[in-house]
C-alpha cells in the first residue's frame, strides 16, 4: 500500500538560508517554491534521487510549523509516504489503532493528504499522500 | 555528489514494537536486523521503494540513541544521503563551513559513513554514506 517515500519535511526558520546548505553545499536539486496560502506556509522542494526534501517556513506564528520551531527548533518534521489509495490506507491505519489527523485534505502540489499522529507511530509525524494526477 | 536518500533513521525504544506499526500496519518491507556491537545498537531496515527506514534501538544507556531518547523521546533521528565519494564530500562540506563528526567510520551494512553536526544543517543530523560494494 506504500509505494515509496514521497518526501521528508524539514521545519526551518528561513528557506533561503536552508537552501544555502542543502542546495549550494550538499548539491541537492532545487525544484522550486510553493506558497500554501491557506496553510500560511512557504515550501521548497529539493530533489535527492526520486525523493524530495520539503523545506517548510511558516508565514505566521500560529501554524503547526511555527509551533514546532518554538518547541523543538529547526529539524525534521515529518515523513510523507506515497500511497496508492488514501481512503483505503486511512481505513487500514484506523483499524490498526493509529490516529488519523488533518485529512483527507489538499497538500502541496495538489495531492490528497492526511497525517498519522506521532503519539502512536513512535514519535514520527507521518503524512500519507495520494498522487491524484497519476 | 548526492545520489539519493539511503535511509531515514528513527530512534525507538523497542524495534519489535515499532515493527508492528511500520511493517504490520503500514506495510513497509522488512529487510532484517543488524546488531552493531561496537556501537551498542540494534537496527532494523524497513523498505519503502528504494529508501530504507532504519529503526535504531539502543543496547546501553550511553549511546547517542539512548541520549536522544532521553532528551527528545522517540522519533526521527537522522537522514542518510548516499554519496559517490565520501572523502570528497567531506572536503566540500568542510569548505562550506559544515561540521563533520564521527567519521569516516564503518556503519551498518559495511558502508563508510560520516555525519554532519545539526548545529549548522538547520537541526538535521545528516549521515553521509558511501556504498563501498558498488
Amino acid at each position: 500500500m506504500i509505494r515509496k517515500i514521497d518526501h521528508i519535511g524539514i521545519a526551518v526558520r528561513s528557506i533561503e538560508d536552508a537552501v544555502r546548505v542543502f542546495v549550494d553545499a550538499l548539491g541537492l536539486g532545487d525544484d522550486g517554491r510553493e506558497k500554501l496560502d491557506d496553510r500560511e506556509l512557504l515550501t521548497a522542494f529539493l530533489r535527492a534521487g526520486d525523493v524530495h526534501i520539503e523545506l517548510l517556513e511558516s508565514l505566521s506564528d500560529s501554524t503547526p510549523i511555527a509551533k514546532h520551531l518554538a518547541k523543538r527548533g529547526e529539524g525534521m518534521h515529518h515523513i510523507a509516504f506515497e500511497v496508492d489509495d488514501l481512503d483505503e490506507t486511512i481505513r487500514r491505519c484506523e483499524a490498526a489503532g493509529l490516529t488519523v489527523i488533518g485529512g483527507p485534505s489538499e497538500g502541496a502540489k495538489g495531492k490528497r493528504i492526511a497525517f498519522l499522529h506521532p503519539k502512536n507511530t513512535h514519535g514520527v509525524l507521518i503524512e500519507l499522500s495520494e498522487n491524484t494526477s497519476r
